[in-house]
């Protein structure tokens, strides 16, 4: 056990440094290493297993809504970048620019991708003619560069793997419906694959993404009470369209701009897994994503029959993702390190396991231990899964549900956020400057206007003037 | 018919011009696009899919030899990079170069990465300290930026998608093995999965990789007679180890040098697959690699009952990776879209058929018309596909064969590069001078030392010196 206690030791507890924590479980659970540069992590093997898992199911998410993946360039020139006023002046003060190819200057410097609106509308206005063509339903998995001040592992660096999906269509309806249709995607995929509840709402004017005419989120709470924009859907209408030229012959034999949207999740996701899920044991993820399901841990694997059981437990189990650690490490060890990273079974099996034809299973979550019969052992893993699965979901829900507070004047807008931590729900008067206002005074920002609406008070709590929406306020990552 | 025409009258003939053929097949199948940079290209959702069929079949042969998956950033200081001289004066050339992040200009210059040497011994030079750690076996799928003077699409472009294999090892005998294992992997991959024949062999000093003590080459044989190096493995011994400080401390308590490889493949091979398995008509894909395997064309499709019997089919087929196209072209347009995308098989639907139980199988690679009867139909569709693959390669090696030429002598050597395209088999005496002469005098380079050697003469067929080593020699891409 002193094993155990060393490695455990290591991390910081979440109460007493939450931010610290949450960097030991990146660098302990072995998902990123820093490089040489500030802001590009190197992902690591445990890391980049679980990225694969996000792919695998969002991606077979937006195939069965009709998405088809693409790969769109690196690079773009300036002179490109610039025709969409709004979003060059969102994103030139953090772009990286290539002024060298090879050993000549450019005469056009080109700058990394930080996000492809640009690149797609460029390629769109040459590649579609007629309604028939549309609509394009294009995605790209891909890393794109912002150079950010501050940096931190998954949650803002200057470089991170996302998609970004952007489509064309031949009406605004579509349009709007696809933005409302990806956000919900994404709703669903972080709640059921990564069993993280969201609030769903539109960005305000102040918060939407440089360039679109509605930006739409799920915003998740974290362990600490902070929220988390897991992924945005926006909707730009014709703007794109005019600056750029996409343009298409409708049904009507009139020449029309296309409509445009653009969405997308990041490895930011694998931050939001770790600070809605992780313990002070380390990471806990939830069983779809996980990239090992179930860890097998012989105990005194020496004695004879041990570890040729583990062996067979692994291929009776074979339709779950299933390791055995027959290392030479101690059990003690052993379950440190499961536990670190996060593996959401483990199976105990040892001499007298074998003898009395049964094992010892440990649930990640909540460290529950389960006496099971060998017998039938395959189901009772897989409602296990099924269970933890489900259980974690519930666990974040209560979390974000006991989080969420109601503000209905100013005087208890401040003290929750002068108490508490989490969202605040309250009106405001759809003014920039109340906005403005209330990030100076409480250091929040407005995540949302929720599509589920609630007539909390009358007035805004900011001014008091007649309340046009209800807000989810707070602190945010 | 005219439609018909007209779509395949786009492509030029491949006798005709073959370089303008295959520019042709990779815009008119929709494989790519043009973007406003030279040498970087759009890949279209027919082409990224072959690109996702390749990962996947690779990933899955890779992971069976216990590789993981990581990622390394995009950006390396140029320090760096100048760390290992002879990478450095390969890459140097090549790299386009970050000089300004945002609003200030950098203190150091960043390179985007042209192969990741550099970056994965820095990360292993502090991630590894023990024997027990290694072997370390990393790999990663990205984008590379080389800044090319003559581009083409797949074969030679600015940026393009590869992965790259990083591995190190404890002793040298390891990481030799590990070379060898990983070319065979895609010797394997490419004959199996691709269709594609390839000459497994060592390059010559002159050809191999900057920085390398060793690389070894797949090289295949494209429909002209050139040839296409398809990927490569290196051994860099203790080169980079050294320059880099990647030590560990071994079984014996001593601190040692890690040995290292490297392995890539790249979306070059899809323009191997063009180039090898192409026509007239337009690309041919392997069924084991094609995004759809079997097109049905419903003949009279307003007819009453056609289509439910296209989808029917569709769905008794749903082991195979099957589309209906049920869009309002003429059959005739639709026959030769499924041929210019190179689907294997296509699938004729009509009320004819309905009524006798039956139905018209094309083969692409071939043309051969099949009426096969509805009962049965899935055996039917997977025997044929297991045929199409089976006849491609062999195909393909009957190609490389009859193009594999050998000389004695020097006349020999002449007469076969002045009247043949092809491979040349001839004997080298090992010296530097004679290569350099050759490509000189005949425009051809040393594609490898194959490691099935003959002993077709005893002299060099430049100098006359006695030989050392048989070389495949070939004029490539």
């Amino acid at each position: 056990m002193a094993e155990q206690k060393k490695l455990v030791a290591e991390i910081t507890s979440m109460d007493e440094d939450f931010a610290q924590w949450y960097t030991d479980v990146c660098t302990k659970a072995e998902l990123i290493a820093y490089s040489k540069i500030k802001g590009f992590m190197v992902i690591k093997p445990a890391g980049y297993a679980i990225w694969e898992a996000i792919q695998q199911h969002l991606d077979a998410r937006f195939k069965a809504t009709g998405v088809q993946n693409v790969y769109m360039p690196l690079l773009m020139p300036e002179s490109l970048l610039k025709k969409e006023g709004e979003l060059v002046n969102g994103f030139a003060p953090e772009v990286a620019w290539v002024t060298q190819g090879g050993s000549e200057p450019l005469t056009e410097r080109y700058c990394i991708r930080p996000t492809s609106e640009t690149v797609f509308s460029d390629f769109y206005s040459e590649d579609v003619h007629s309604y028939r063509e549309l609509p394009r339903l294009y995605n790209q998995w891909c890393s794109v560069v912002r150079w950010e001040k501050e940096t931190r592992p998954f949650l803002r660096s200057r470089e991170f793997l996302w998609q970004e999906g952007h489509t064309i269509h031949a009406t605004k309806e579509e349009g709007e419906e696809r933005t409302q249709q990806m956000l919900n995607v994404y709703a669903d995929f972080l709640s059921e694959d990564m069993a993280i509840p969201t609030i769903k709402g539109r960005k305000t004017d102040k918060e939407k993404f440089a360039g679109a005419e509605a930006t739409y989120t799920v915003e998740a709470l974290m362990h600490d009470g902070r929220a988390l924009q897991s992924a945005t859907s926006h909707f730009f209408g014709q703007k794109f369209a005019e600056a750029y030229d996409i343009t298409f012959t409708d049904k009507d034999n009139t020449l029309k701009y296309a409509w445009q949207t653009s969405w997308g999740l990041s490895t930011r996701a694998i931050g939001a897994m770790i600070m809605v899920h992780g313990d002070n044991r380390g990471l806990v993820i939830p069983p779809r994503i996980a990239p090992i399901q179930l860890c097998i841990i012989p105990i005194q694997q020496r004695k004879e029959g041990v570890l040729d059981k583990a062996y067979e437990l692994k291929e009776i189990l074979k339709g779950f993702r299933v390791k055995v650690d027959d290392t030479d490490k101690s059990p003690g060890f052993k379950f440190a390190e499961q536990e670190m990273r996060g593996i959401p079974l483990r199976l105990e099996i040892g001499p007298r396991d074998i003898e009395n034809g049964e094992c010892v299973v440990v649930r990640r979550d909540t460290g529950e231990k389960i006496t099971c019969s060998l017998d039938g052992i395959d189901a009772t893993i897989g409602s296990l899964l099924e269970q933890i699965q489900k259980d974690m979901l519930e666990k974040a829900r209560r979390h974000l549900e006991e989080h969420t507070y109601t503000a209905a004047s100013k005087e208890e807008f401040e003290k929750l956020f002068a108490e508490k931590s989490g969202f605040v729900k309250a009106m405001w008067c759809g003014e920039l400057a109340c906005e403005e206002k209330i990030k100076e005074d409480y250091g929040v920002t407005s995540r949302c206007m929720p599509f589920a609406q609630e007539q909390i008070a009358g007035t805004c709590v900011c001014c008091g003037k007649p309340a046009k929406k209800m807000v989810y306020w707070g602190r945010s990552y």
